[in-house]
């Protein structure tokens, strides 16, 4: 069969391989990036399914407008800024996910070839998203708050990329903040050069320490802001939104037309419902508090237990931790050691556009209790000791 | 800003200008394709949704696999025979609606200027799903029964395109049905040319007249088929799925990981509850019998207020009917007018991707009652002779 130059052999690959290995009921996972699924809102959102089918009924089950819901594109104008001024209706459409988001912004934007600078490392569905329009990447350089503006100058020297991809706020996979002087730094060099910047912040309400730190989208101009309800409320509902420009917006549109004509009706308006009886501030609360406790749990029995081995910051927000594996080169060699001990980690390497090798691990702490994150600790430290 | 090259300038177009023009309440509008809102199994759906929340709660609200719900994939397998054999599991994936499947196709099979093969003329959707992925098109030409395997062949020998798109069923625009001895001359030729063909099949179960005919995917090898719960349950949800190969399947798996990771998990389950309690057959009977009751009442009514204006084809099943307008050189001529009746329709040159003049005009009758199909009628009579 001819298939798209961009596909890969998919044969057996690693992702299959974790996934299946997940499965097995002895596993502890943190491959994953999950919430808890004990935490979900469940009767609540039960509550908004049945308030739409009996209100909105039949309304709610027919073909909608591609743009999204009104009120919930307007509900979600009304939390945003976008240049120092609220943001506009006009400004929002709904997506199936924030994955849908970088797939529609990619498929809108690019041509086979063009170039999307990166942060190093960066979230794997990113890079997977924009290989299916044949991106060219660029990693730009970053250090412990993100991209480094000074080599993001140096880097736009030689390239003109379509967009910087970035994730300001408990970024996956390092978990690392961008500060706000950073943020201001940043923002001066994407503005001296006319660079779109594609803010995405999956996890920014995920704070267990520190102020939040204003959007980029917020501070300047000519930023993409990509926003999901997966990780406050629930994935399972692929309802993420996208906000920038009227003009982006109208062609977003138009590319999701072709795509899927719209986002599944019914469960914008029920996510509209639950958003309207205000229940999400405190859920997100109850969300910071158990997933502030797995993250200490993590961070403890990794020292505990691997103490010699991980070097790591403790991330101040999100849903991962991210850590060295001293003394070892390439933490992928580790995966089947990990697998036959019980326990799953996200080896560092595909976190990179460029195939470097890396002794990095990836580790969720968001859908493990502290007694499921320290057993796994042990068995990490078996199969690394093995 | 720098778009895709494929993009258009999306101004002020014409499906916008539609698309307010029917948001006036004294429209009558047969431009769209909308199934009968009053006819949804609301109660129905609203049970099963009900039943996932009791039932299966937190599960239905996490992350889930990207080829679809394991329970719903096997059910659509039952449903299904593949090259005279039953279908397996590993052989459907679920999509966001079948718009997802024509794009998710595109983007697995497509490079920029591959060619891609049309009905003459053909669903609009299609047109801008492949245009998203820069497809060359080539329109073969077509008699009642849809393509003309002769034609086929002949555009066979100077052109190698990708696959060939078609609904042998109650075609949108034209209403068509592809013969069984039409569909086993087409197989022929394709399969001589190692062609794969692409059938979407929304429309099938919406048949007033005739037995039913087996699918291309029944009758031959190398043939991708495409259904959907749009027309037959509610399109408001986005479920749709694509039946092949196995090894395409994983492909397109792998292209939906990037797209938006997968379907909406909570629907698939309610879905297939729904399913589960066998309502479907029983309701579709309902569809068959209301939606023939207003395709009379249509053809009736055209031939009424429009007999000598207007040359047709009685379709045999599906939303749409497909009118000449004679002695009209353009149909979009007469859209303004149209609109100023209140009364609006699809012009034909939309379902022609070489961008053709058409003195043709889709009208849909599935969501109009028999005493608003004759005023409308009467308007369109009003219209044409201004």
């Amino acid at each position: 069969m001819k298939y798209a130059k961009w596909m890969k052999n998919v044969g057996e690959g690693f992702i299959g391989e974790m996934l299946r290995a997940a499965q097995n009921p002895e596993m502890i996972s943190f491959a994953g990036g999950l919430p808890a699924l004990d935490l979900f809102p469940t009767q609540d959102l039960q509550a908004a399914f049945q308030k739409v089918f009996e209100e909105q009924g039949n309304a709610a089950l027919q073909y909608a407008q591609t743009a999204g819901y009104p009120e919930l594109r307007s509900w979600v104008a009304s939390q945003h800024q976008r240049s120092q001024r609220p943001a506009r209706t006009a400004e929002v459409i709904i997506t199936t996910g924030s994955q849908q988001g970088l797939s529609l912004l990619a498929q809108t934007f690019l041509d086979p070839g063009d170039t999307v600078f990166l942060e190093t490392p960066t979230y794997l569905g990113a890079i997977q998203a924009f290989e299916g329009f044949r991106a060219d990447f660029q990693m730009i350089p970053c250090d412990e708050e993100g991209i480094l503006p000074d080599e993001l100058e140096k880097a736009l020297a030689f390239a003109t990329p379509k967009f910087l991809y970035l994730i300001p706020n408990y970024q996956n996979p390092s978990g690392r903040v961008m500060g706000l002087e950073r943020r201001i730094e940043l923002l001066k060099v994407s503005q001296k050069y006319g660079l779109l910047l594609v803010e995405d912040n999956p996890y920014g309400e995920l704070r267990y320490e520190g102020e939040p730190i204003p959007h980029l989208a917020e501070l300047g101009e000519n930023v993409i802001y990509l926003g999901t309800f997966s990780k406050v409320l629930a994935p399972g509902l692929r309802i993420g939104y996208v906000l920038a420009d009227e003009d982006i917006i109208r062609h977003l549109e138009q590319t999701k037309e072709g795509v899927d004509l719209h986002s599944n009706n019914l469960t914008q308006r029920a996510i509209y419902e639950y958003l309207q009886k205000d229940l999400l501030p405190d859920h997100i609360l109850k969300l910071r508090e158990v997933y502030n406790v797995r993250r200490k749990a993590m961070v403890e029995s990794l020292q505990t237990y691997l103490g010699d081995r991980v070097e790591m910051k403790v991330p101040a927000g999100g849903l991962f931790l991210w850590a060295k594996l001293m003394g070892v080169n390439n933490s992928f060699d580790y995966v089947q050691d990990m697998i036959r001990q019980n326990v799953l980690y996200v080896p560092g390497a595909v976190f990179y556009a460029d195939g470097r090798v890396s002794n990095e691990m990836r580790l969720n702490y968001s859908c493990s209790t502290p007694e499921i994150i320290e057993e796994g600790m042990m068995r990490l430290a078996r199969g690394l000791n093995q």
